[in-house]
């Protein structure tokens, strides 16, 4: 049950409909004209609305729920309740976001552009593209089809920005490519230059930056998130990355596709993030590192050293995460035997 | 002795004016009418100037003192110069506070609304109101009386701004109510999608975020801090919490009631902090913890598991804060005995 | 090869105007007037190109490459290619830096004064100013020549800033006085009330912050960094500070001259860093310590204690680093010798 002031939901949908967009399989065909007005856990999730069970921990809840519509693994049907329509997949969760987005689309921000916003009349706005009141647009910009940026976003001379993505308000870009459909949502820096000096007793010399920013499709950045552009060659962000909020990227970063970078992390300057890593909370990577395709790395991890593929790392300095914990077990038992009163 | 280009001195007050002011008690009522004209630390106040005592470390200060008035404890009363006028209380520093924003109070930025403000119709916009320069209040917005907005701001679709609340420049919000007599400073973002996707190898799938941020009464939020909204539940701050500069705040954790958050804490979707607690500055937390009424989590933790109430913790990954200090202590043991050359 | 949407390229320059710019000498004057149109890595520089050799490590590539013009110490002048003219110096790499400046100077945003720009009447704005769009310059502020301010960047009542400084979009500054060169990137907020409360189990009461913050020449604050003013005492940046991406620093707090904080750093109230320290990523400093001059503290340290002049310190709690990496070598053992199967 959303607030209506905030969430404008597209529903009613019908299982077939529901079926469709998610590629799950709708079990009782003779229920695909029934339709669905929202989406809620299964606990909460009414007659009218659409659910999901995905973790077997939740077997109760999933017996007992009263939710008309369900995604489920085939080996569940059986078990489901009588009233409860259900939908196979491999993937219920993926297919109950899908379900979701389809309630609740992706806001584009307006399909106007504002007559406070500062556009520069060399600036190349394609169809369809929303623009907020007091963003400023530069020189040379170019923004894709169906894109929207929020208002008072600041582009910089020569940002060229996708079709299908959206930039929140208050975010600056210069010195960056941007692919499509990405989502960048607020007070997000993006292009400055990176921390880059010749230290010197009698002062520190700026050594001007010359590379961009190039973000690929399918990436989002959470607000506050700052990415600095390359020294030469550039800083980039793979297909499909997500990166959440205040985390720090320095130059020449290189971060993989579908690499997840949770919010606080720092990555400092010319380090490489492999396809599909995940870095969790906090966690801080020292420069020039290699961190292999897949591998983990714990919550507020300080990473000195290259990390192989599909390896999951903790601590700090972070070592195999393994050794960590038996570290932090070994430290719980010297405070028993040596630090007693003596 | 502050800078007059910054602040305006509200002052003179009677002695008398500054006890009904703050609660405390005119030890000598012949007093009641000398005037004071500022605030000042004990070392440097003049006899026009208003101090306090808090802390026996300082008595040479306190009885060495120009002060012309001070707050402090009864005990103390016979011990105070002779030309200080005293004002009893159990709590000089909270009692000097009050008396400090009589005399600097908290600033309104204006009561004037900027004729660049763009401000939809439909919004709904309180008595003595101000609204700056090129702030944007959305569609069925509400702002109370007597609250500020700054310049450059965003209100998106439906926010809800309480009374005499104060929020600075640069700051979005949406998805949000916010209470009265909250201060949002500068560059906060608040009601941004939480990071919520339904990872795949094949891509991660963004799950709608269908919850709000809720913000209840006397909230103070530092710079740059980020708070995501809520997934289907809210995220929501407790009356009198104060969270301080880039803090990261996850979707659908609740805040109790005066909890304390310092700069750079961040803290995982779905956390529940108690009442009361205090969280110092960088300290990083797990999701769905629950953290106890008025513990204290030292600087730099990392909290992976749930804390009780009251309890003291530290460390990394966070434990007991006294048994942290005895690893410290065994730490710097282990160095001498066991990593002598070999 | 820079990107030329983004970066216009002021050369050629002679290699007398170069060995000008930078105060090295020419070793084979009868190059002094080649021509030279761009900087380049050692690796990739052409004949018409300036690179720097500073690392040995790296003498294949210096006496294989076909850079124009090198920048580098007296001892390696005769194994330079015969191609090869070179620039003698005790600093390739910074007289690198200043050349590359020459070709790409520090982009001032403008001259112009934006249209959309609010600017009190009271203000007073040097020659050769420039003001971006939506820029809201307040009441009694001062702007110095030359100087520039971003889009939507917020100067309020009183701020001082001096010639030749570059603020960029999107940045708030209120209560300070900033000096000549500074450099402040983007979404930096500068002079917000730093987190001062009396603490009470009925509310936390507001101590009203009297100070102001001081940022001196030459010094550069990277984008989304927050800086607190004062509570009575001032904050100060000392000439040539280096500040990088989403640092805290606290109120009071005094940074030394040419000291480099590098991102995501936390700096609490009062504390003190000396001229010259280098603190790297993540580090968090507790309140109310000296900081010696020259001294280093390692990335994602937590600093709880005074450190000397010179001394370089690491880990949580900070320890000098040569203990730090003992006590890591130790821990490693400790897991191999205690923690196997029992």
């Amino acid at each position: 049950m959303v607030d209506r002031r905030f969430f404008t939901n597209y529903g009613p949908f019908t299982a077939s409909e529901l079926a469709a967009a998610t590629g799950a399989t709708l079990h009782d065909t003779s229920g695909e004209k029934r339709l669905f007005h929202d989406v809620s856990p299964l606990d909460r999730a009414s007659s009218e609305e659409v659910s999901f069970f995905d973790n077997s921990k939740y077997i109760d809840q999933f017996t007992s729920s009263s939710a008309g519509l369900c995604f489920l693994r085939a080996k569940y049907v059986e078990q489901a309740p009588k009233t409860m329509l259900t939908l196979v997949t491999e993937d219920p969760y993926r297919c109950y976001a899908l379900a979701a987005q389809k309630f609740y689309p992706i806001a584009k921000l307006s399909s106007d552009i504002s007559p406070t916003a500062i556009i520069d009349p060399s600036a190349t706005i394609g169809p369809d593209v929303g623009i907020g009141p007091g963003a400023v647009i530069g020189p040379n910009v170019t923004i894709g089809a169906r894109s929207s940026i929020g208002a008072n976003t600041v582009l910089s001379n020569g940002v060229q920005i996708g079709e299908d993505t959206h930039i929140g308000p208050l975010n600056t870009l210069s010195h960056a490519i941007i692919g499509d459909r990405v989502i960048i949502h607020r007070g997000v820096h993006i292009g400055q230059d990176g921390f880059g000096f010749a230290l010197g007793r009698e002062g520190h010399v700026k050594v001007p930056q010359l590379g961009r920013v190039v973000i690929d499709n399918d990436v989002e950045i959470g607000s506050g998130t700052t990415i600095d552009r390359g020294t030469g060659p550039d800083t980039q962000i793979g297909e499909g990355a997500k990166i959440d909020n205040l985390v720090q990227i320095g130059h020449n970063v290189q971060i993989g596709r579908r690499a997840v970078v949770v919010a606080q992390c720092g990555i400092s300057g010319s380090t490489r993030i492999g396809d599909g890593a995940v870095l969790a909370g906090q966690a801080g990577l020292a420069g020039h590192l290699k961190i292999g395709a897949g591998s983990k790395i714990a919550a507020k991890s300080g990473v000195m050293n290259d990390i192989p593929a599909g390896a999951s790392y903790g601590g700090f300095p972070a070592i195999p995460i393994n050794d960590w914990h038996r570290q932090t077990i070994a430290l719980s038992r010297i405070i028993k035997t040596k630090t007693r009163p003596e």
